[in-house]
């Protein structure tokens, strides 16, 4: 079974779109990666582009689009919605399958030497590879974004992790780094009173002493014809706080005002371990291995 | 997503290894078939192989099994201790992914025609695919085994449901079916009285009221130097009858002796869905769907 890694680089173009298919064709190109999707925003001009494949080879397909990235795109002609500080804005590394967060963390910094020394661009390390802990978080290190950070980065505080202290003079600058696969998971309750759904997100939520992983608002949705209370909430690492234990504690904290849980969802996709480790929990299941799944036999 | 259909042929062969690989080379000259086991018994002189792939290559894989079975075990000289009436003793389909029974049931039919136009080889339909009630359990049709079905053939209530009414010479008759994938699933108390765990599995097991797909057992087993009482399950369709609801149910009844549940281990292989719907289950999912899990995505 092949180690998987995701890569999602964010790239300062969603207009043209003979560039942004040029730096997608870079993605096809390598062998042993696989292009699942690229999505441009026209007002933010940017792009956000994902693929997945073996370490080394998602690594290769990630410089060949920062080169290409840095090609076509120059920052002193670039206007957008989005802040950014550079042609190539970021690129994070997510472990998807028996790839540890280490590795990814070693992987950006290969990719951060490599995109310094062959296109002298300028490389900041964020999230779990970050060394500073003030470049932990992208809007930190994105701080005055281009224009900025042009006239700061020869400033101590502003020296990059890998490269010259100065901007490439089209390219700009690129973050680098490792993150957890985010899970964008909500949880509805039987009644229509946000405030309780409020008061539960903040019973989970990290910045209220909840969970260090999850981020939660209480919010309104309507749910078939339904205005429901919901507990909207950030898994931004599923392995460090698994979603049956927010998922119980939603429901314990929704009883203490007589409030059911009527379901959650999962938007958008979510890691297989995700889930195994769910069924794990509640059948309290004794020397599980995922080898035991009969499809990952075939992989 | 490619659809998956498993085969679990047994051949009356456990001894002689020249003609154990020659059968399973069949399988691995398949393309789009994946050969994941071959296990082969002397004492029974039995060989179980199973196999997996798309439907159309995995019928073609177990119809060159069967023909090279016939080439090269004789009936006549065949000794052991299994029940068996045929070279190839018993060909099951087994949906996978993305497969119905129904379609396998079909399967089932394409492939037994095949045998008997192309081999000249009776073929019984049992389980799923059965179209006589008294031929859906395996033990009803093997009965007298090679020898005794040799002379009953003939008799109306014993007619093949393709091919001659009479044993081919020295590969005798073949049994050819669908059954859903088999779970073996143990679940642990926290007491060492067996009494317990036997009467836990009268409440869920079929012939004694409980659920339709559940085969169970009260038995006595060490874990990790502790006797504990097991109820030890076979879940014959876990989308019938699903992991959730049994173990919920042994949890319940457990509790009326006043009894934990400590843990429960699936032996062996499981498919992925049967995990997901025990996720699905416990988070109240709503609306999910299988291609939400990322790494079906890459598949």
């Amino acid at each position: 079974m092949p180690k998987l890694v995701e890569c999602v680089p964010n790239f300062s173009e969603g207009r043209r779109p003979e560039v942004i298919e040029a730096i997608a064709d870079e993605v096809r190109k390598v062998a042993g990666v696989k292009l699942l999707d690229v999505k441009p925003d026209a007002s933010h001009n940017r792009v956000v582009v994902t693929f997945v494949g073996e370490p080394q080879a998602v690594k290769q397909a990630a410089f060949n689009c920062c080169q290409k990235a840095a090609e076509l795109i120059d920052m002193e002609k670039h206007h957008g919605e989005h802040p950014r500080i550079g042609a190539t804005d970021v690129i994070p590394f997510i472990p998807v399958k028996d790839v540890t967060m280490e590795e990814c963390v070693a992987l950006a910094n290969e990719l951060a030497a490599e995109i310094a020394d062959k296109l002298e661009i300028p490389v900041y390390l964020y999230e779990e590879a970050a060394r500073i802990p003030t470049r932990r978080a992208l809007p930190d290190i994105r701080r005055g974004q281009y224009e900025g950070l042009k006239e700061e980065i020869a400033k101590p505080e502003r020296k990059p992790d890998y490269g010259p202290a100065r901007m490439h003079p089209s390219a700009g600058a690129t973050v680098v780094g490792a993150r957890q696969f985010l899970i964008a998971y909500n949880i509805n309750l039987d009644t229509d009173d946000v405030s309780i759904a409020k008061k539960i997100a903040n019973c989970i939520r990290e910045a209220k002493g909840g969970f260090k992983y999850v981020r939660a608002m209480g919010i309104s949705v309507n749910v078939r014809g339904r205005d429901v209370a919901q507990v909207t909430i950030n898994m931004v690492n599923y392995q460090g706080t698994p979603l049956f234990r927010v998922f119980e504690t939603v429901k314990n904290e929704a009883a203490r005002y007589g409030v059911n849980v009527i379901g959650s969802e999962i938007i958008g996709l979510t890691p297989l371990q995700a889930l195994l480790d769910v069924a794990e929990y509640y059948l309290r299941l004794d020397g599980f291995e995922r080898t035991q799944v009969f499809e990952e036999t075939l992989s």
